[in-house]
C-alpha cells in the first residue's frame, strides 16, 4: 500500500485562508516572528518524519510488542533507534520553553506533530507525549530545584516522563487511590504502591524516566482533597545532572492490551521510591488537571491521526481493488471506488476529518492565546473556549476516529480482517483513545456538568453567536449556501436542547443520561461550522483542491449532519426510562 | 465474572406469549408434535452446554490459537474435546433431516442453539454452522450417491464442512474466480486452485472434513455463469463408509485475524484434489444461494450471541465496580451502574438485544413456514419475508452487535481495554460478523436492490401491513402507548422512504448510497414493531420480568427510534455529493 501523506495541503490551507495564523500569532508573546509559511516547512519535515521512521515500524511493533523479561522492559525492534532519531532532529522540544531549551513554538503546531505521530505509530507517539504532559506539570507546580534537574532533558526528550494515577480500584474516581508516601525528613518522600496502565512507564532508550505519581500523605484526608502529585525518576540524579542509583521502583508486568502493543504499558510497583513533592500538598489533582486541556486535545488529535491514516490506505485500496460490476453495467470489473456505498463510507471519513482538523487548529490557536496575548480579557475568553471544547474534541474525534476505523477496515472485505493489512490494527489502536485520559462518557458528564455552566452559559452561547455569524455570512455565498443554511438550522436546534439542559442543571439524570449525546451533537455542529468556513473560502474556485471541499461539505451536509436531529430528540425524551430498572434487572 | 446464561426466560416468554409456537408449529408437517415446552426444555440443555463447555475455553483459545505445523492443522486446548462431546450429546443434528439421523427439530431453535454458542464461544459455533450448512447443499443438489456417502456423518457433526468460494481476487465478486475442475472421466473431477478465508478448513477433531468449492470446468464462459460446486473430501470414502486415502488438498496457511483465533481459518491449495459435481455444471451460485438465506440468518445472530454475553459481563462488572459519587450526592462510591451515562450503554444493548431476538424468531419461524406449511400461498408469502428479512438481520443484527460489544467494554473502562478481562475479545470477534457471509454493504444492496422490488413492492408492502395492524392494536393498551406510537410514526416515515426507493430501482447512485441507511432504517422499525408486541403483551403486569419489558419498550422508543428520523433525511438527501468526486480525490 501507499506510504502514509502528511496532509501538509489541508494543514496549510487552514493556517493561512481559513484562521489567518499569521495575523494571529503577531498578537501572541514569542510567536511575534511565526508565519504560516515557516509552519508549513516544519509540518513538511515532520510528515517526512512520520512517513519515513514511523511508520515503517508500526506494523511489526505491532505483531512483537513490548517484552518485559528479569525486569527489563525491552520495546520492538526499531522504537529505541526511531526514537534516538526523534530526539536528535529536535522534534521533542517543537512547543517546548526555550529556557529548557524548547523551540518555543505555537501549541497548534505540536498538535498537527501529534496527529501525523498517531498516523504512523500511535503505540511511538505517547513517549513524547507523555514527556511533554509531564513537563509541564513540573514546569507550573514543582520548585526550582526539581525544574533545573528535570526539565531541560524532559525538553529535548533525552528523558521520558509517565503519569502514574490509575490503581485497580481507582480509575474515573482518582479519590479511591491509596499509594502512601512518607516524609523521609530530609524534603524526600518515599512512595508505596502500586499502580496500573503505566503508559511509557518503563523502555530501553536509555536516559531516566520520570513518574509523576498521585500518592496520600500520612495525614492526608479521605477523598480527592487528600492526594499530593510526586516525582519519582527511575534513576536518582547526581548533583552534576548525571543518572545515580536506581529508584526502587519495578515493573510488575506489561499490561496485556487489545492495540498498542509496542506501547509498554506497565503495571508499577513503588516499593519506598524517592520521590519529591510536586506543588503543594492535598492539590495533586489541581497540579494534573493544568495539563489535562492539552492531553486530552492531544488524545482527540490521535483519534484523528488514525482515522486520516486509515482512511488514506482505504481510499487506495479501493482505487485498485476491482470487484462488480459499474453503476450503468456497462463494465466489469471496476474499481470498489466507483460503488456508491464504499464512495460513502470513504467521505463519512473524509468528512469528518478535515472538519474536525479545523476544529482542532482553531481550538489550540485558543489555547496559544490563551497563554500569549497581551490583553487579559481576551486571554480569559480564549481559556474559556479551550475549557469548553476540550471534551468535545477528546470525546467526538476518538469516537468519530473509532468508528472511521472501522469503516474504513470494512471497505477492505475479508482483507480489512487480516492482519498483514494493518487495518485492524487501526481499530485496535484507535479504541484505546476513546478510554484514556478520561473514558468518552466522562468528558461528556464533564460538559454538561462543568463546561456548560461556565459563565452561567456565557461561553457556551457566546461560541453560538460566533458560529452563527460565520454561517449567516457563508449563506450568502452560493457554493457554500447548502452546509451553512443546514448548520444554521442545526445550530438553532442545538441552542434549544443547550438552553434545556443549562435549565436542568439540578437534574442529574437528565443530564447524565443526555451527556454522551450532547457531547455528539456539540461536535455535529462544530464541524458543520467547519465545513462552513471551508466551503465559504473555497466557494467560487475550479481547481480540484477547492472543489473537493465544496463537494466534501455537502457531503457533510447531506449525511452527516442529520444525526443532530436523532440526538436532539433523544436527549428532549429525557431520562425516566434509563432510571427506571433496578440494577440486578439489566 | 458471573457466567454466561443462556436467555431461556425470554425465549420462553416469546415463543408462548408473542409468536404462538404452538398454534405455529400444528401447521408444520412433522412439527405437529413440537411445543413451546418442549423447545424450552432444549434450550435449557443449550444453555447448559454452551455455559459448562463452551465458554470456559472461550479466552483461553483465542490466546492459543489455532496453530499450522507440517501440514498439521491444531485447534486450542479443548476444543476438539468440546467438539466430541457436542457431536455425542445429538447437538449437530438437532434441525437434521431424520433421514440422515438428525432429531428434525425447527429452525428456529436452531438459531437459537446458534446465539448461545456464539454467546460462548464464536470460533466454535463455526464448526457446526458451517457443517450444517454445507450439509443443506448437499441436501438440495447433489446427487444420491454423494447423499448417501455423506450426509449421515455430516448431520451428526461426525464429519464437518467447510466452504470454499473466495480467493484473493475474487471476494463479493465470485465471478472473477480461478479455480478450474478437470473432468477425470470417471464421473470425477480433479480441482486446481487456491481458496482463502475458509472457516472450518481443517482441523484435529478426526473423522472428515467435506468441502463445497466453487471452480470452473474447462469450458465454462466467463462470469458468475461459468461457476460449478463440487465436493471434495479431506480423505476419499470407501466404498463400505470408512475413510480412504488423503485428498490432494492441503492447508497452505492459516489466515492472522483480528479475532476468532481459536477458528482456523484456511488457505486452501486443492492441488489435483479428487472431485465431485455438485447439481447441474454451471449452477454453483445457485446451489450455494439455497442455504444462503440460513447461512445470513446465522451470521446475524452471531452479532447478536455476542451482543448478549458482552451485555451480561459489562452489566455484572457495573454492579460489582464502585467509582464515584451517587446523583444526589450522598454515597461515595456507589455501583457505577447507578450512573446515568452506563445505565444508557446497558440499555442501548439490551433494547436492541431483545428486540433483535424477538425478530430473529419471528423469522425463523417464517422460515419453517416456507419449508413445511401444507399451503402453498402460505409458503410463498412466508419465503417471500425471509428473502427480505434475511439481509436486514445479517448486516442490523451484526452491526449493532458490533456496536453493543464496544459499548459493554467501554464500561470496563481501562480494564474493557486488557485482554484478560474477554471484553475486547467480544469485539474483536464481533467484528467478522459485519465482514463474513457478504459484507454488510452488500446485504443493504440486496436489500434495495433484489428484495425490495420482489412481487412488485407487494412483500414490503404487505410487512408494512402486518406491522401497522400490530401497532395500531397496541396503541389502545396504556402502557404499550409510548412504543407503539413512536413506530407508528417511524412506520410511517420509513414506508414513504421505501415507496422513494421503490420509484427510483433505476437509478443505481441514489439507491446504492442510500442502502446502508435503509437497511439500518428497516431493522430499527422492525425493533419498534417487536418492542410494541412484547410492550402490549407485558402491559398491566406487575412482576419484574413485564415491568422491565415495558421499561425496555419505553428506554427504544425514547432513545434508539429517533434515529430512524435522521436516516430517512440523509436518504431523502440523495447521492450527489456521493458520486460527485474523481477517485483521485479521496
Amino acid at each position: 500500500m501507499a506510504p502514509y501523506t502528511a496532509p501538509v495541503d489541508d494543514i496549510g490551507f487552514l493556517l493561512e485562508r481559513i484562521f489567518n495564523f499569521d495575523g494571529v500569532m503577531q498578537d501572541l508573546r514569542g510567536f511575534e516572528e511565526v508565519n504560516a509559511e515557516l509552519a508549513v516547512t516544519v509540518m513538511e519535515e515532520a510528515g517526512k518524519f512520520a512517513t519515513g521512521v514511523l511508520e515503517p515500524i508500526n506494523r511489526a511493533g505491532d505483531e512483537e510488542g513490548s517484552t518485559l523479561e528479569n525486569g527489563v522492559v525491552r520495546t520492538p525492534k526499531g522504537m529505541a533507534d526511531a526514537y534516538k532519531t526523534f530526539v536528535e532532529a529536535g522534534w521533542g522540544g517543537l512547543s517546548g520553553d526555550p529556557e529548557f531549551g524548547g523551540q518555543g513554538l505555537p501549541r497548534v503546531l505540536q498538535l498537527l506533530l501529534d496527529e501525523m505521530m498517531a498516523s504512523a505509530n500511535l503505540s511511538f507517539g505517547l513517549f513524547p507525549g507523555l514527556t511533554r504532559g509531564a513537563a509541564e506539570a513540573i514546569a507550573h507546580h514543582a520548585d526550582d530545584t526539581l525544574k533545573q534537574t528535570y526539565l531541560s532533558k524532559m525538553t529535548s526528550g533525552e528523558w521520558t516522563g509517565a503519569m502514574a494515577l490509575t490503581e485497580a480500584s481507582a480509575g474515573t474516581d482518582l479519590g479511591l487511590l491509596s499509594t502512601r508516601a512518607e516524609p523521609v525528613g530530609d524534603g524526600s518522600y518515599k512512595l508505596k504502591g502500586t499502580k496500573i496502565f503505566i503508559s511509557s512507564g518503563d523502555h530501553d532508550f536509555g536516559g531516566n524516566i520520570i513518574h509523576l505519581v498521585l500518592a496520600r500523605l500520612p495525614d492526608a484526608p479521605k477523598g480527592v482533597k487528600g492526594i499530593s502529585l510526586f516525582l519519582a525518576p527511575k534513576f536518582l540524579v547526581n548533583a552534576d545532572g548525571s543518572l545515580g542509583d536506581r529508584n526502587t521502583m519495578s515493573v510488575g508486568s506489561l499490561e496485556h492490551k487489545m492495540g498498542i502493543h509496542a506501547q509498554p504499558t506497565c503495571v508499577m510497583n513503588y516499593d519506598g521510591a524517592t520521590a519529591w513533592l510536586v506543588g503543594e500538598a492535598g492539590r495533586g489533582l489541581n497540579a494534573m488537571f493544568t495539563m489535562m486541556n492539552a492531553e486530552r486535545l492531544m488524545v482527540g488529535i490521535q483519534g484523528l491521526g488514525i482515522a486520516e491514516a486509515a482512511v488514506q490506505k482505504a481510499s487506495d485500496y479501493a482505487r485498485q481493488r476491482l470487484q462488480g460490476r459499474s453503476a450503468d453495467g456497462a463494465h466489469s470489473p471496476v474499481p470498489i471506488i466507483e460503488h456508491p456505498d464504499v464512495r460513502k463510507m470513504l467521505l463519512t471519513g473524509r468528512s469528518f476529518i478535515e472538519a474536525a482538523r479545523a476544529l482542532a487548529v482553531w481550538t489550540a490557536l485558543q489555547m496559544d492565546t490563551a497563554d500569549r496575548h497581551s490583553d487579559e480579557k481576551t486571554r480569559n475568553e480564549a481559556g474559556n473556549l479551550v475549557a469548553l471544547l476540550t471534551p468535545v474534541v477528546k470525546a467526538s474525534f476518538t469516537d468519530f476516529g473509532f468508528e472511521t476505523a472501522v469503516l474504513a477496515q470494512q471497505v477492505f472485505g475479508g482483507h480489512g480482517y487480516i492482519r498483514e493489512w494493518g487495518m485492524e490494527q487501526f481499530v485496535r489502536d484507535a479504541r484505546i483513545t476513546q478510554i484514556y485520559e478520561g473514558t468518552n462518557g466522562v468528558q461528556a458528564l464533564d460538559l454538561v456538568s462543568r463546561k456548560l455552566p461556565l459563565e452561567n452559559g456565557g461561553v457556551v452561547r457566546g461560541l453560538f453567536e460566533t458560529m452563527r455569524q460565520d454561517m449567516q455570512s457563508a449563506a450568502k455565498t452560493d457554493a457554500a449556501k447548502t452546509i451553512a443554511e443546514s448548520s444554521l438550522a442545526a445550530l438553532k436546534q442545538f441552542e434549544a436542547v443547550t438552553e434545556t439542559l443549562l435549565s436542568r442543571q439540578s437534574d442529574a439524570a437528565f443530564t447524565g443520561g443526555a451527556a454522551t449525546d450532547y457531547q455528539r451533537m456539540f461536535a455535529l455542529v462544530c464541524f458543520g461550522w467547519m465545513w462552513t468556513k471551508m466551503a465559504k473560502e473555497a466557494a467560487g474556485k475550479t481547481n480540484d483542491f477547492e472543489r473537493r471541499k465544496t463537494v466534501l461539505a455537502d457531503f457533510f451536509s447531506h449525511r452527516m449532519l442529520p444525526q443532530t436531529e436523532a440526538l436532539a430528540k433523544a436527549i428532549e425524551n429525557g431520562a425516566v426510562s434509563i432510571m427506571a430498572l433496578d440494577a440486578e434487572l439489566f
